[in-house]
């Protein structure tokens, strides 16, 4: 299966097969090693390297530091007709979002709106998988959630925010979702680490120093904080998540995410807060006049050559189903040695 | 009352009663006058001075173009428990919103989340005083719009969004809100207005030329496109706002809602999603320890000397209560002519 320059191509179902491999080896349940196995091969897939096979290392390194569940059986409840809330007991978020969709799904149907919520959950995984099994339902949906305080409100200088992602998906008739799901800090943390690896400098809108300065010294920017995407538009937006994915689901900021952790640096545990919105319930007989205005909209930005999101992702996704996924000979035999 | 640099004091009450005045002179229902009169007063109030009684020109102005309806009486339906419409029926947007609030928080009460579309509205307000109307009655509120579209996506260099706003509001125990509304285009039109009107060079953020380029030159970005706040991320929000502020709700995107307009230059026709969220149904007895995570949210950010959205809001809102508002006697004049 080796190539020239040693990567090593699977097949989908193999990158499945092996995540499961991993994760039951380490003690996870079937059905918490099926959650995770799904998302990671979807993320390899995508080439969303991050969180793709290179997942398993950082999980089983989680597991390994003792602090999550490996066998927490997520419990439901329903505050309300239009509410879904899942305790992840402590485990990881995916199992806990595989038992709550279902449910969110029928409100949203049901009522037009609906939202679940994730609470006492790990959670290690982009949102986008999310957002888009929402939109296979016909849904539009938004994810939100908290993680660990390393971004600065705009104009202050201590951590606050986690990078607080917000993703979105919209559904499209015949195909691919419009999908988006970023960060609200203005870059990952794991990029400054890589630059200071490197010695190389950032760029001045990154972080700001201990003293509160812009910095390019990525080492000054690990002992400062990271700073928000768009100025004091994307703290904002920071800020809303801690509230609606933490507040109003009675689960942790990333203040107390982080001090939660007490040092360990494992997975971030936080909740997580999911709305459905059913446009056939909003549109009644509209329904695909309003899909329709969707695609124009679509047309619209892509007629002049810019890109909708996520479509870097889907053009990764054509080719990893037609000709399998490549993974470096290192991480891939650094992934065996977790089974070994 | 007049002021030595000719500036014209007036109580809050004063500036009520010269909206009411001005909006009934010009032909407009008395539950249309009083529901704008109260946002105007609020706008004033807090120094928002587009927002303020200088709308009242634009009113009177987008009247005379004889596209609102002045007299229009919204209807109200209910799609499903969790959701209210209102058709405005070319009418203002701000009675329909009105009429629909006390239908929207029962339904955010009972649910724990609900929706409201307002559909078929003349729009000029800020959002700002819908969400802060929701976080008085206890509840959390987002609310978006499309507009006319000016503003390219990021990548490209064709207008396809508005300035589509999205404002956040959550309630905090005995105080103000925490509120923050801003557009998802690096500026508003206006200001580039300004800028062409003065001669001075804008930020090369705000706009791209006719070629796509970013520009300095403000009629070349009048010429052009606006650009979208925070890169390709505002420019995703942006697609959001007309998916669910227009697509979702059965209402014009932001490049339909121009070419209604017809080159008339009214006040946009377009629509509007508010969702409300009520923490007393997500937290139920957590409910005051979920307020007070919030609050240490709150405190993290101001204890370190950075700002709340809306806080120089408050402070004007508090100066005006105590002694009034100050308006320039040109403006006040102009205003005063329009009932003569």
């Amino acid at each position: 299966m080796s190539e020239p320059r040693a990567d090593v191509v699977l097949a989908l179902d193999d990158v499945h097969a092996l995540a499961l491999r991993v994760l039951i080896h380490h003690g996870m349940s079937l059905a918490h090693a099926h959650a995770i196995a799904d998302v990671i091969t979807q993320g390899q897939r995508d080439e969303c390297h991050s969180h793709g096979v290179y997942r398993l290392l950082v999980c089983v390194r989680t597991l390994k530091k003792g602090k999550v569940d490996p066998r927490a059986v997520p419990t439901l409840r329903r505050p309300s007709s239009s509410i879904v809330a899942l305790d992840a007991h402590r485990g990881f978020s995916l199992l806990s979002f595989k038992t709550g969709l279902p449910v969110l799904v029928g409100m949203a149907k049901q009522h037009g709106i609906a939202a679940m919520a994730i609470n006492n959950c790990y959670h290690f995984s982009a949102l986008w998988p999310e957002v888009e099994a929402i939109a296979a339902e016909g849904l539009a949906g938004i994810a939100m959630n908290p993680n660990h305080s390393w971004v600065a409100p705009e104009g202050g200088r201590e951590p606050v925010f986690g990078t607080n992602p917000i993703a979105f998906a919209w559904p499209r008739p015949g195909g691919l979702p419009f999908v988006f799901d970023f960060a609200t800090s203005a870059i990952a943390r794991g990029d400054i680490e890589l630059h200071a690896k490197r010695g190389d400098a950032i760029p001045p809108h990154w972080a700001i120093d201990a003293d509160g300065q812009p910095t390019t010294d990525p080492h000054a920017a690990l002992r400062g904080a990271m700073r928000t995407f768009g100025g004091h538009k994307g703290s904002a937006l920071a800020a809303m998540v801690e509230l609606l994915g933490g507040a109003l689901i009675g689960d942790l900021t990333s203040q107390e995410s982080l001090a939660f952790d007490g040092g360990v640096g494992a997975t971030p545990c936080h909740g997580e807060l999911v709305v459905a919105f059913d446009p056939k319930v909003f549109l009644g007989d509209d329904l695909d006049a309003g899909l329709a205005r969707g695609e124009r909209l679509f047309d619209a930005i892509t007629a002049q050559g810019a890109r909708l999101p996520s479509q870097r992702r889907f053009d990764a996704r054509a080719r990893s189903i037609a000709h399998g996924v490549r993974i470096p000979r290192a991480l891939y035999d650094e992934i065996l040695a977790l089974v070994e």
